[in-house]
């Protein structure tokens, strides 16, 4: 495509894309119509027994792409992983990324769209950011049913005794006969009871069997939705008279942050997916122990709902290069990466993947690392870590930046010791992935007022930390070409030994584990435990949860839990607050610090500009 | 396929059909790839600019299938539907049906499956029922946007005075410019203001823009979720501390309660989407004014979010005919018929579309003909009504029917008394459909315990009441061909002149619509109002929505409003308890009774069932 300087705004490059059917798209990686589920001519998913079908294929390269820690702008980690992905389309390697979907609420909130920007942009855009292939709502769906189950049986527990409430969940047939469905049967095995006729059940049983006796302060489920709603944060529901009294304080979070969610980027299979979904915890009966998903009889509903979802989506970037989008985790609460499966899939079509992990890499590629990577035995080949003169200067004692505000002057003109001083932050991100034993290759993200001197100390600063290479581009202005330096230091990096190595093993104890990502990682130099944590720890260790890997839910503008301290802080007292559990997914979620699962609409929000062009069909206004 | 006997189930026969590829179903209505999204390999979403395309083909004959007043247990509507289709088709003709898709909520909750039943059925079942294309999922979002909107506008304008608001709204750009956004335009104008600077405003012009000043006591837009979720029918919102007390009690409805699924169902274009979904009124202000989704410049982003929705989507039969499933509003808040662009679409590509009315034809075919067609222009061809045996003897004083407990045994052998006294249903059906000047064909659904006598009596009442005849089918057990009887009397019926006329000039009064409802359809004496009812309908009139078709919110299980009353009642006292308005869909629905908008789960919902079976990847357990 031909482009444009001044780069016109993200949608106008969207829309003046030739688009390729993906049929095309598909063919280019071996694939053909029948390894696919079309959604219209430019999205399709794709069947995961293909990893199984091309398992004779060699392993491509895989490449994620992080930052260091951002300013509240962001850095452009999606545009520097499809400007990659392009640069490398340039060299003539076969590549795809792999990245996440994006949240519909802050689409229309602050945000707008989320596929990149400039010339580094997945297309269609509209597409991208609203709906895709309704993964999201599969998601929703699922999510609010199992909310829906468990409010609804302990409304229906609450005024029937346990034989009653036996007796409707095994109503006898015509010929008299009780049974159990699939999903009861699982409830029952986990019992402990080792029977298939509920007529064999001791009344004991049956009442172990029927009442689930849940209760209503240790409930951690919320419900969701994929708006960004702030008065639905914290809401009192069984308002209504037919609910006889039974009134129950509880809240919303935004779809995305929902566990289901980080199932579906953590699954391996259908089968995974069936288990981790039944293994989800929604609270605890009034002895404390775990109720699950399956418990409420739900899990395979929830899995149904969620089974087109397990699919990753097929698209492409502005220049044709084939991408996955998939699965959307929060990086704080969970582990903020794209889904397993679409990793496995592209790795097995292309030469090389290009993944994205969300926040900076002290959050996003630590937990790729230590999660994603452990749960796919995927082994990362090299890391792009993006950095900005604007952020590094932040780090330096920059004026503090702030979205929707002018930049300050400091950020317009050179300045090196600033700048040097900032540096510090990317040394330390350097530091911590090759403590993994991954290269690392830094990307500096241009931006205009970006001098050539700023550019050389940021590149030596970024070599003595032992960066394979630090590299200008300019894919935002100029798409695959502006990348292509960059594309040639990635094929290098993969060209070098990887001794991959977690930070952690997960037979260490909780603390331990903290301890060990707190020091190593954020710099801290002990760690601080609220009375709620140290509770949480002696639950999960006897649950059996201490063998889970974790994921810290910490504030990305810091390597501290303080988004106020920049560069790159020491020493310092790092407090756990509290312990949550994500059962299914698979990893406990120290809380360290407030953290914010459903946004709000600002005073103008996005949605003022978007519309329909009716006399052309097209989206305008999302940008 | 090869039918079995006994009869399998829903799911079972569904599973062992041999699909066609979607794209055939398409190639055989004369479409192309390029008229269609493939939703994968067995669903498509179909261009409207199809009808533009065909516009020289003749148009198709057109016909309801609506019922007598049902059981509780429903009398088959949709699976005559279908098995008509699939009978039309034995004989030869060009035909497809057009209905609703069905709400997930109840799917996992009592209901189970709604594409059909036995071999009448449309397929793939756990597609119909399970997200199909994503289209409700699109209305919740557009909805809950809309919510959010509102919710977020109050918040914002209860700290802010309106010249702060004002800045924020249209703050200046780089260049000191300030803009307004198209939907702030479209406000602007609304207010008639004849300004496009945002400059040029005077302070006072600043305030009525800015300002909404909405009455929360007025507020009439719900959230809504597609899920059984009693708990949420009524619910305190923003209890959380950044909410700062501006707490609100509101409550969600099931998602196919929305306005936005009644406008999705009336609306005929793009265009006039955008436009309807632009009047939504979602409450009033402090002066009493209809503040809408225009005024919260959200209706642009509500309409992008449903574009695709507004595409009907193609499916087919257990035998291979073409089906849309498009649209599923309540039949009671609102006029339960599927889409207009399904059907007009279909007329140019079939030579018979059959389509259905949710409900009795009291509700549905009477909402059919004076909301569906007076909005399309469409003149229906013929109605099928749908009685059984059951339902009739019920209407002569039979015992109560429950749905899940056994039938007395005056359902199971002869009792054409009874029978005789209940025809007085079917009787006032046929005249009421007379009135429409449309002809009648009488389908009896027949079950295992049906005699010829009663069929034959039943056939004879109809006849005397001028249906053109009252036919024999077993499509559920036996497909199209239990139904090519009813098929030979359908195509004879649409030989037959039309003298299509609605019930009443939209220029009539509300009371005058209302009576003439209330006294022709549903053979009431008179018409009560209470207090509530009376002012609304001043207000209405004063803000011009007395000219609206009406849509009668009331019970299906009866010609009344009592759903306990049976038969044909005649001159008593129907009661008008309240009115509202969908003003964006295009009606008003008074309230007659109880409306519930938000079902729930029972003590053993169909959930239980529902998994995969890990072997196969097949949904099982979907009846």
């Amino acid at each position: 495509m031909q482009r444009l300087n001044p780069v016109p705004s993200d949608l106008e490059i969207a829309q003046a894309v030739e688009l390729k059917p993906i049929i095309e798209i598909a063919e280019s990686l071996g694939l053909s119509a029948e390894d696919l589920e079309f959604y219209g001519r430019y999205k399709a998913k794709v069947h995961l027994d293909v990893v199984e079908k091309f398992k004779d294929h060699p392993q491509g390269k895989y490449i994620d792409v992080t930052a260091i820690t951002p300013t509240p702008l962001g850095e452009g980690k999606t545009t520097t992983t499809v400007g990659l992905t392009q640069g490398l389309g340039v060299l003539g390697k076969k590549t795809m990324c792999c990245i996440r979907q994006p949240s519909q609420g802050p689409t229309f909130g602050i945000k707008g769209g989320a596929a990149g920007g400039g010339y580094s942009q997945i297309v269609p855009m509209e597409d991208f950011n609203l709906h895709l292939t309704g993964d999201i709502h599969a998601i929703t769906a699922a999510h609010d049913l199992i909310a829906a189950a468990l409010d609804a049986r302990m409304f229906h527990e609450s005024y029937q005794d346990a034989e009653t409430l036996f007796d409707r969940l095994c109503p006898p047939d015509k010929e008299g006969q009780r049974h159990f469905s699939p999903a009861m049967l699982r409830r029952i095995k986990k019992l402990g009871i080792d029977k298939t006729d509920p007529d064999e059940l001791t009344p004991e049983e049956r009442v172990r069997f029927a009442k689930l006796d849940i209760d209503p302060d240790s409930i951690t489920w919320n419900r969701v939705i994929d708006i960004s709603d702030r008065m639905l944060r914290k809401i009192e529901i069984g308002l209504g008279p037919d609910e006889k009294g039974r009134t129950r304080i509880t809240g919303f979070d935004i779809s995305v942050a929902s566990e289901l969610m980080a199932i579906l980027a953590l699954t391996t299979s259908l089968e995974d997916m069936r288990e981790r979904i039944g293994r989800v915890v929604v609270g605890t009966n009034k002895n404390g122990e775990a109720i699950t998903a399956e418990d409420l009889g739900v899990a395979g509903a929830a899995t149904v709902l969620m089974k087109d979802a397990i699919m990753p989506n097929l698209m492409q970037t502005v220049e044709g290069q084939p991408a996955f989008v998939h699965a959307g985790p929060f990086a704080n609460i969970a582990h903020g990466n794209s889904s397993i499966v679409a990793d496995q899939i592209a790795l097995k079509l292309a030469d090389y993947v290009i993944t994205e992990s969300g926040f900076g890499a002290d959050m996003g590629t630590e937990k790729f690392f230590n999660i994603k990577c452990r749960y796919s035995g995927l082994i990362p080949n090299a890391v792009v870590l993006v950095a900005t003169v604007r952020a590094l200067k932040m780090h330096g004692g920059g004026p503090k930046v702030v979205a929707g505000k002018p930049l300050s002057f400091e950020y317009a003109a050179e300045n090196l010791p600033l700048l040097e001083k900032g540096c510090a932050n990317l040394v330390a991100h350097i530091e911590n992935i090759r403590k993994f034993g991954v290269p690392v290759v830094v990307a500096i993200n241009q931006f205009k007022d970006d001098t050539p001197a700023e550019i050389e100390l940021i590149r030596q600063k970024a070599v003595e930390a032992d960066a394979e290479d630090a590299v200008l581009c300019s894919h935002w202005a100029n798409g695959g070409d502006g990348a292509m330096q960059l594309a040639e230091a990635v094929v290098a990096a993969c060209e070098k030994p990887v001794d991959f190595k977690f930070l952690y093993p997960l037979e260490w104890s909780i603390k331990q584990k903290i301890e060990k990502i707190a020091t190593e990682i954020y710099g801290a130099g002990s760690v601080s435990y609220t009375p709620e944590a140290e509770a949480k720890i002696t639950l999960y260790t006897t649950l059996g949860f201490d063998k889970l890997p974790l994921c810290m839910a910490k504030t990305h503008l810091s390597l501290t839990h303080n988004p106020a301290i920049k560069g790159r802080p020491t020493g310092y007292v790092f407090p756990v607050r509290d312990i949550r559990a994500s059962a299914g997914a698979g990893f406990l979620y120290p809380l360290c610090g407030e953290m914010r699962t459903m946004p709000g609409l600002p005073s103008r929000p996005v949605f003022y500009d978007v519309d329909l062009d009716l006399a052309t069909g097209r989206v305008v206004g999302l940008f």
